[in-house]
């Protein structure tokens, strides 16, 4: 199977991934459908125009219609999803996702399938502090990547499909990474940082500092507004990985510690050199991608 | 003496800062001269007008006239300069600073001064990650604070002047704090923040993963690009606040990942709510300060 005008495409949780993957998709001709809890997102999406049909319960129906299925739930809800209605996916179709953690869906996805269905995971690193179908926008995707984490089971085709995808949706850049790869990038890069704004936060109680911040401050803690169901569970799906990189970037911190003690001035400057050099090669990989 | 059109200033050390005040005082009709280390920086003020004069020495005569002395220079090369050409200051000037450390300068310059020349100190928590009187731009004073710190020394004329000066330059908020609480403040939102961002980018050989960041990680790395002479100088100052806020985050954090460890759904989201609370009380600062 390819991506192409006639692929009739299901979105299974219209928020504001779903959302702006319908949004994306409508616009670029595609008729997309959803599947999702609330009527309220259905009439919305709707009459927005951003949906051509969708239903408020897990229609057989609809469900078997699809030739692309996008899940965009949290992960405990996907797999309970497809251990429900994976029945009714009709067989030659593909399946793929939005979750932020890959390694403990994947696996058990895949295995949980009916026969003729195949599951290539993605992980579209968008997203906005806000929530709903309401507030979806398929501008989120422009200067994001996008990672697909093909196992051994998936065909070069469904890979070539999910990719697709992502180039269609308007990712600035689509990668391919395993699930495991994958973990261990998005434990140091997403998930630790989360960690830090959330520390940073709770550490002292600020309310009465708000007056003096300045914007690195504002910068460092700006994700720490955060979804406490959706990230919990994120967390602790990606366990080790996270706990590994909070004891690297601990270990790091004490190594910073230790220096301001010791009056290590060399030391000092050699770390701020690493990290200046290190951070002005991100600027250069930005600009590349623009 | 209060501020008003006729008060003589002159700027000792002509870089980011330094230019931006020249800048942002010339505009407002004042006379605004210089003493700084380079030629250059002389020459490319005055051929852009930011300047009406200026010396790449220490000269006698020009200390000798300035009713006003902002010292923008390294903490320690301030303490230096004042001990060798303070004699020069006339009787009855005022001088300021916007060193981003208090307590280590305060106290030892005004014990320096001769009779009849008051230091009221202050920090503009205003700048950019780029050098020089070139890059000088007084536009940073728009959305930042300006923090006096006065002592017991001070007199409520020298407070009002340097508040004055504040307001004049264009900051949107001029508070007031003591040298003790200022450090204690600078340690936990600017300088701890700085730490964090430094260790999080010499934690891992990040290379390979820069295709992979997201915004998040580029918030909270953006000032690890970072002046390693200056910054080694500002950590070292304020080692004691510093040190015990780094310890505070780090238990925090350590707090953070017990929960991880231990699957511990509800204190996580405990501390994600508080966290979440707390950053949205400071949006809401920001827009009323707008």
């Amino acid at each position: 199977m390819e991506l192409n005008k006639d692929t009739k495409i299901l979105i299974v949780g219209l928020g504001l991934l779903g959302g702006s993957y319908a949004k994306a998709l409508t616009k670029k001709g595609f008729e997309v459908r959803c599947v999702t809890r609330s009527q309220s997102s259905v009439d919305y999406a709707l009459a927005e125009g951003i949906i051509a049909g969708g239903a408020a319960s897990p229609d057989p129906e609809l469900i078997g219609w699809a030739d692309l299925l996008v899940f965009a739930l949290y992960p405990h809800i996907f797999i309970e999803w497809i251990e429900n209605y994976g029945k009714y996916i009709k067989k030659g179709a593909v399946i793929t996702d939005v979750t932020g953690v890959k390694q403990c869906v994947v696996y058990k996805v895949q295995d949980m399938l009916p026969e003729g269905v195949e599951f290539i995971a993605a992980h579209p690193m968008a997203g906005r502090e806000v929530y709903g179908v309401q507030n979806s926008d398929d501008s989120i995707f422009r200067e994001a990547n996008y990672i697909v984490t093909p196992t051994e089971k998936n065909t070069p085709q469904a890979i070539r499909l999910c990719k697709d995808l992502g180039h269609t949706l308007g990712f600035a850049h689509v990668a391919e990474l395993t699930p495991e790869k994958h973990d261990d990038m998005i434990a140091y890069l997403s998930q630790l940082t989360h960690c830090i704004a959330v520390s940073l936060m709770t550490c002292s109680d600020v309310p009465q500092l708000k007056e003096y911040t300045g914007d690195s401050f504002r910068d460092l803690t700006r994700i720490a507004k955060i979804n406490e169901d959706m990230w919990t569970e994120l967390f602790l799906l990606n366990k080790k990985p996270l706990i590994s990189m909070i004891d690297e970037f601990s270990g790091e911190l004490y190594r910073l510690r230790t220096y301001i003690a010791d009056d290590n001035v060399e030391k000092l400057k050699e770390m701020m050199r690493t990290s200046t050099e290190r951070r002005a090669a991100f600027d250069k990989t930005k600009m590349q991608e623009n």
